[in-house]
């Protein structure tokens, strides 16, 4: 067993996941939960993924071994603040939080060194648009990358405790700095909702277009940008205002690149696109060599199967 | 049964959907397919999806009661063209293209009135992003819709057949004119993919991030653009270029979104990004409603199902 206690702040999709993971998997003794919903704590306490729930987060974490903060980045730093009086020595607190760098700013200046408190910092990178503790399973890290971020002196044995637990998620682990992590979800998954955001808001402003041709005839592309568009708006406020710089000069680019694309349409250059569509074919492949995606996708969207992953290490 | 002799022209994602649906469901007593690329055709009569393939279109179509185009829509008026001398009083044509203003402009002058051959612009709005005879399979259609946008003076019993064709594969109909289906496609279809093909452009352009990296956490976002900007570059290229005018004045409304969005982003207008991203939720929620996505979307990556579709009519 890995911990005693554990307690999760925040048991939506990705608290509760692995709360599931925590339980099946008898990782500890016992799953405290807190969160400002208390309909989704009660939930947890019902599907048996927790043993309990509290009235505040620093109830939750009294002498946990292990804090999983799982809330939006937002709140981060009020949480830290709160927890860190009923925090004993050699406790840690980990997130799953999009941005790392953010995330250290808001937690680390509440932990004083003496303390002997530990923070590890994670992204394990791994969802759906749904949230909420019924949207959570089992399932849902497998294959998966879970990203840790850690900061000077960190113990090894406290990393080494939190990698075990995706591990047994079966997530691969990587480490690396968290402005490097930064820039590159900016990149995969920042820009990308972005942009889902965005187009799903044109297409709906659209005058003359009835709203409900645009629902009945979604399944040609628009539907997979609804998709994506419809993760959790608090999480995706935070995110994209507390990794600004990097979002912002994304854009930019992005904005460029499309700008391109459509003068190559106005004077009818035709080669120039397909060569791009070409292009995009050929990463498209990648990704599925990768097996980041189809058919591992349609697995994650079907709790309850059996098998066991083949990439899980 | 529906036709004698039916002539698949471009035998690949859609065609040979097409064809399984016509041999499966005995709406015909043959089907011949012609297509540029020998290995399909050979597919295609290997998988007992055609009964036959011919040298060249005209060949395939010779006394047939029905053709469909199924080729990128940049042939569409060469193919009219090439096989008008064979057809026989009382055939019909139909395609499946995406844009069905230039469909027309391409096919109908092509067809002496005298000729009494009938033309039947057709739209089934389907698809995945793969290409070629083996991508293709029997449920792709179901559930889904199939827009007819006739010309003057179609005889109704010819509509009524290509209709019957599409209801068997289990679609939906709908009528429209080809300018408002034209309209409409351009936002649910033509902008997501367009926007789809330049963000993978860009991310993939980033230096100082390695490639390596964009694939590996693709999970996170990417993966689902490459998703949609997989589709077939031929059909792409043609279908932007031919439906420009609607197309470029999109892109200029979503570049203001877009960037009224990065300026809420750099202002730290976190109320206006929830309020956008919170109204998002909510059409997502309508397609789901409306059953144009999840579960029904997995359903169509899994050939082979064998429970009948509760939406057909």
């Amino acid at each position: 067993m890995l911990f005693n206690k554990v307690a999760i702040i925040g048991i939506g999709l990705i608290g509760s996941s692995l709360a599931r993971v925590l339980k099946r998997n008898e990782l500890c003794r016992e799953v405290v939960v807190f969160d400002t919903n208390p309909d989704y704590m009660r939930k947890a306490v019902e599907l048996k993924i927790a043993d309990a729930y509290a009235p505040s987060a620093a109830e939750a974490s009294k002498g946990a071994d292990l804090v999983v903060l799982s809330t939006p980045v937002g709140v981060y730093g009020k949480l830290a603040e709160e927890i860190m009086p009923v925090l004993k020595p050699g406790a840690i607190i980990t997130d799953v939080g999009s941005i790392k760098k953010f995330a250290i700013e808001q937690i680390l200046p509440h932990i004083p060194p003496q303390s002997g408190v530990i923070y590890i910092p994670g992204h394990p990178v791994a969802g759906t648009e749904k949230s909420g503790p019924e949207a959570g399973f089992y399932e849902l890290f497998e294959g998966r990358w879970c990203i840790l971020t850690p900061v000077e002196n960190t113990p090894q044995d406290a990393l080494q405790k939190v990698a075990e637990m995706w591990k047994s998620a079966k997530m691969r682990i990587d480490f690396m700095s968290p402005e490097h992590h930064d820039k590159v979800m900016a990149a995969v998954s920042h820009l990308p909702h972005l942009i889902a955001f965005s187009i799903v808001g044109t297409v709906a402003d659209l005058e003359g277009y009835e709203q409900q041709e645009i629902i009945k005839y979604s399944a040609s592309g628009f539907r997979d940008f609804t998709r994506i568009a419809g993760s959790d708006p608090t999480m995706w406020r935070d995110i994209l205002l507390n990794n600004k710089t990097t979002i912002l000069e994304l854009i930019q680019r992005f904005v460029e690149d499309l700008i391109a694309l459509e003068r190559n349409i106005r004077w009818d250059e035709g080669d120039k696109l397909f060569e791009l569509f070409a292009r995009n074919r050929k990463i498209r492949k990648e990704v599925i060599e990768a097996k980041q995606d189809d058919p591992e996708i349609l697995k994650l969207f079907q709790p309850g199967r059996k098998e066991d992953n083949k990439l899980a290490k």
